[in-house]
């Protein structure tokens, strides 16, 4: 009975949190010492209060075979893909996509939003519900932003697991992507150094007696039009065109990749050694999360399709103008054996015992800001028809969730049944025109007293917001995440204007301070959402030409007048037309911190003009990748990173100052 | 009963070996199909024919107590060092190394003997051993050389585990390793283009109301002198102290690393964004191994010591010549709380399942070569006083073993109780005169024919590291690994020369096709060397000048005349000493391939002035660090890198291709 597991599951599931601690106490009692114990503790204090269950014993409740996970230390596993199979007749459950308004620099706790929801979905309707987040990247933990595993009684745990290496996906990221980066300097220096025919004997070596082509070169022979598979009978022309590459190194767009804000690497030049024979260049080094390697494993459907993506990555152009990809260079094997594990989502749980999927972490405004397609499937699968997946998208509405639509739900094939759009009343009052929010500067007093007319002024974000997630045809229900400055008024007032903007509901939220119970009426409004016919569509057909589609986005999303391509972009779009890799969708890299590519501009900015920079091209992953003005893919670190915080107690092995 | 668990396993433990298939055929058919196999098989082939026991089972077996580990997967664990405080009165059993004569590139098999030995004594002398092996570099891996898990029937498995990402160790050094070299750049912007005041502001910033000083600035107030606690009382004097440290950008020494051969990376200039506003700089990339953090893990003996260690790394000086420490940008929780795991041995066995520590891969010829002292520690108590744990240094008895002795043995306390000499026919030949060997090029036919006088003569090298060996007092038994090609007269002539000069014995070892049975005679000769009395001493006192010190491994090892300080390599020692680093024991940076500093010097060359070209410290790791020559500490790839016979069937998630 391969449905087995997840009939037995079905009755257990929703008694997961019983094993949650403060839900014993008596409720008067219990809520004034989560205050007090609020108040007074940091996110990594409330995550240790809690013990986890073991994930052996999680994975089971939620009707995993023995033989499906693979365990990492007490509290995370790896879930094999061959679940998918088993479970393949399953219905899927209800999709949730959690998005936000315009955010200000501190974020406006999507995050948490997403651990509240599956937390009153399970605990408190008794409704399977999993939730599915990105891998953090170790830079912004390190560096201004802190972990990213939620906060307060909304939290992922244990946090320091969560935030720290998990199970090593971003690192086995960042040296598939090193070794391709390696790989194309390697070859442009042995062919600027070698003939023709060294490079064939080194390349096709006799080997025990025998000469022979790998694999790898016989596909790249047919694709080069060379029928042959005896080494001695290519002609020197044919030889020629088989061992060079002919990269020209101006077009290479692979750069190398650390997952450390270093902010010295975003430009430098490489090559300089002797030993590398004056073949200098102008390269970068990105975040590891920007990588194309990471877009490929949040958008993979399967092992096979992860390996064919990989050799489609193309990394430069030859000399003739026509693409260079990671198969042309011989490595389409050794990154897909890099990769072998980090297919696998890692399962971990919430504060409540809630399941949870952490897979890929792509950046929502220089990638597309999506989880894995594989987690969502999977959580699908498991949670039952009847169940809830809620997902997250980066940033606000225009970024995150125009990606998740256009591009993860056209790679998945998935519908989603309702998007949860995050607002906060400080947010709010930004865009109404409040004073600028910097990540370390105390709060301004409009922030923190009653602005009835700051709140009322900046709900035509949220109004923007939620026309932009109507464009796809799915019902919208805003979660208002309340701080304790907040007044019932303001409160009142933006689920008010949410309603009359065409929200299919609005609650305020207080999954912080009270975990899951924080969010029933948030749930309670997703789940009558969810029962609303959804008419899911895109908004661009993948026919139009690369340019109309960027304005497409432009106009219909951001509000742009129109759009204006450089001349280094026009030639680009160009370029990629001729090559074939017109018809993918597009991933816009552009600020998140307003609707315009102008982070000043609050509110919903018109008028403007959208300058596309450049444009590049993911083809692996599968998008056409425009540059709004300028984005750094790099982070630094500030004079005083959070790092000054962190510490490690080496008897008691706590990790300290992680938040 | 704290040792309930060892003396269960005591009685268990020799009987590993029986679900090894290959054992349950009859003793003929067996062989044959064996040879068979052995010649028709690759490494991976062969590593996959043979299902490792789970490791929870494998650690039960071995009296680890369930708490005790910390499974990843199905065949590899994480120890827990909280065995080492429940065994602490447990006797260590007895303590071998593993070391070589000047290999050839090919490298003669110490990994193989290694693990064919511990096969032996468990599975076949029934007594309890442990292998304690370093984690390959992903470099080589990806690269020339290949995997590193023995090869044959003397084989780490799952050798793909083993090759590739382990348990994350390697991941976590780099990423602390290039967490501390982005703080050392943004720190110096940060000096650079801010007042003491903006600085001091940013440091110690006002949070909550309040301003206060961290532990980690109060510590660094106390080295300052400035006994003050409140940051409202420090004079502008004492503001300016605290807020600079003043790094001398010319004095870097820390450079940041990836585990990948990406030669580009040799020589690079940094700091060219706009962003970075001019403040470039020349700088390298290292191989990840080569990280002096390597190094800590390698040689620290507690969480407590590794924070420790990890704080007083130098990587620079200030402008006034004084060493600036990891602790002095503040990072040294942060490194610890990266490291957390990593400082955890990775259990994983042998083909024939007898149990491997893989921990710490520091290279021989750039670092340390030996693999931890955690790893030895714990196996010695794990195998009680009458087993064995068989470790091993890395490429000859000149780098590996002398620094295995003088730094290793200096830091863990361990008394060694046998050294096994590993030689091959093969390179003794190419010391007795023989052509030249490299990766790739096939054997000229010296090496595949009978050539006594080659081999004779060769043996002078092996005579002199016996002889290295003997200057640290311990007893010596050579083994030959032997190959197919070499001829009965070989062997013999080559054991006879060992015991002649001065080892205590010398056998041939088939472990490589036959497994534990190939290498029971080198098992039982360990076996008897191990009763010898040893009267283990250091090479020199730690009391001596740096240079004196150098001079002797110099002299009495390498056998040269005298050394040669650069310049450079004498104002390095003076720094050093006036520093207060002079009382460190010495790391030599030098090729592998001769006794000498001169690659192509086979043999014993001798009346040669060995030149120091530089003087580094690694100060946390705990060793002082010549430079012999020019040493690389970057590998490049190839014009036909491993990669390219690399490949994942994504249907049966198999690895193809890695050896």
């Amino acid at each position: 009975n391969p449905r087995g597991g997840i009939k037995s599951k079905e009755s257990r599931w929703s008694s997961i949190c019983c094993c949650f601690v403060f839900c014993r106490r008596p409720p008067k009692l219990r809520q004034i010492s989560w205050l007090l114990f609020v108040f007074f503790s940091s996110d990594i204090e409330i995550s240790r209060a809690q013990s986890p269950k073991a994930v052996d014993v999680l994975a089971k409740e939620i009707g995993l075979l023995t033989d499906e996970i693979e365990i990492y230390g007490q509290t995370k596993a790896k879930v094999r893909l061959s679940l998918l199979e088993r479970l393949k007749d399953q219905p899927d459950g209800k999709y949730v996509l959690v998005a936000g308004i315009t955010p200000t620099p501190l974020g406006e706790g999507k995050s948490t939003v997403t651990i509240g929801l599956v937390q009153a979905l399970t605990a408190h309707l008794k409704i399977n519900s999993f939730a599915c987040l990105r891998q953090p990247s170790q830079g912004p933990t390190f560096g201004v932003k802190g972990g990213a595993a939620g906060g307060g009684y909304a939290q992922v745990i244990p946090m320091e697991e969560f935030n720290l290496h998990l199970t090593g996906d971003i690192h086995a990221i960042t040296a598939a992507n090193n070794l391709l980066a390696a790989a194309i300097d390697a070859r442009i220096l042995h062919e600027n150094t070698q003939s023709d025919k060294a490079l064939y004997n080194r390349l096709v070596p006799v080997v025990k007696g025998v000469r022979g082509f790998s694999s790898i070169q016989l596909a790249r022979l047919r694709r080069l039009g060379i029928n042959k598979t005896d080494p001695e009978t290519l002609t020197e022309e044919e030889i020629s065109r088989f061992v060079r590459l002919d990269i020209d190194p101006s077009t290479i767009t692979w750069q190398r990749v650390v997952d450390t804000n270093d902010r010295f690497l975003r430009k430098i030049t490489i090559g300089q050694a002797n030993t590398e024979k004056g073949f200098v260049r102008q390269a970068q080094f990105d975040i590891a999360v920007a990588s194309e390697i990471m877009a490929i494993l949040a958008l993979t459907t399967s092992l096979e399709d992860m390996k064919e993506r990989l050799g489609k990555i193309v990394v430069a152009n030859d000399k003739k103008g026509e693409p260079v990809t990671a198969e042309d260079l011989g490595v389409t094997g050794a990154l897909a054996v890099l990769m072998k594990d980090a297919i696998k989502p890692t399962l971990m749980q919430t504060l409540e015992g809630t399941p949870v999927f952490v897979h890929a972490g792509p950046f929502a405004n220089i990638a597309h800001g999506n989880s894995s397609i594989l987690a969502d499937k999977i959580a699908l699968k498991l949670v039952g028809e009847k169940g809830f997946v809620v997902t997250e998208a980066g940033f606000g509405a225009d970024i995150g969730m125009e990606k998740f639509f256009n591009i993860k739900c056209r790679a998945s094939g998935l519908v989603p049944s309702v998007v949860v759009l995050v607002a906060t009343v400080r947010a709010l009052k930004m865009h109404g025109g409040g004073p600028s929010v910097s990540a370390g500067a105390p709060l301004k007093k409009e922030y923190t007293e009653e602005n009835l007319q700051l709140v009322a002024d900046g709900c035509c974000n949220l109004q923007k917001q939620i026309q932009i997630a109507q464009l796809f045809g799915v019902p919208v229900v805003v979660a208002l995440n309340v701080f304790k400055t907040d007044s019932p008024a303001e409160v009142d007032l933006v689920c008010k204007i949410a309603k009359q903007s065409g929200a299919f509901d609005a609650v305020p939220c207080n999954h912080w301070s009270d975990g899951g119970r924080g969010a029933v009426k948030l749930a309670q409004a997703v789940e009558k959402a969810a029962n609303q016919k959804s008419s899911f569509k895109y908004l661009y057909s993948l026919e139009l030409p690369i340019a109309e589609k960027i304005k497409t986005i432009a106009q219909k999303v951001y509000g742009a007048q129109d759009i204006e391509l450089s001349p280094a972009a026009q030639s680009q779009i160009d370029r990629y037309t001729r090559q074939g890799f017109g018809k993918l969708p597009i991933c816009m890299a552009k600020t998140h911190l307003s609707l315009s590519h102008q982070p000043e501009k609050k509110g919903v900015p018109t008028g403007f003009i959208l300058p596309i920079s450049d444009v590049r091209a993911s083809i692996g992953a599968g998008f056409i990748y425009p540059l709004v003005g300028t984005m750094s893919t790099m982070p630094g670190l500030p004079t005083r990173p959070c790092f000054y915080d962190i510490d490690l107690d080496p008897v008691t092995e706590e990790v300290k100052g992680l938040f």
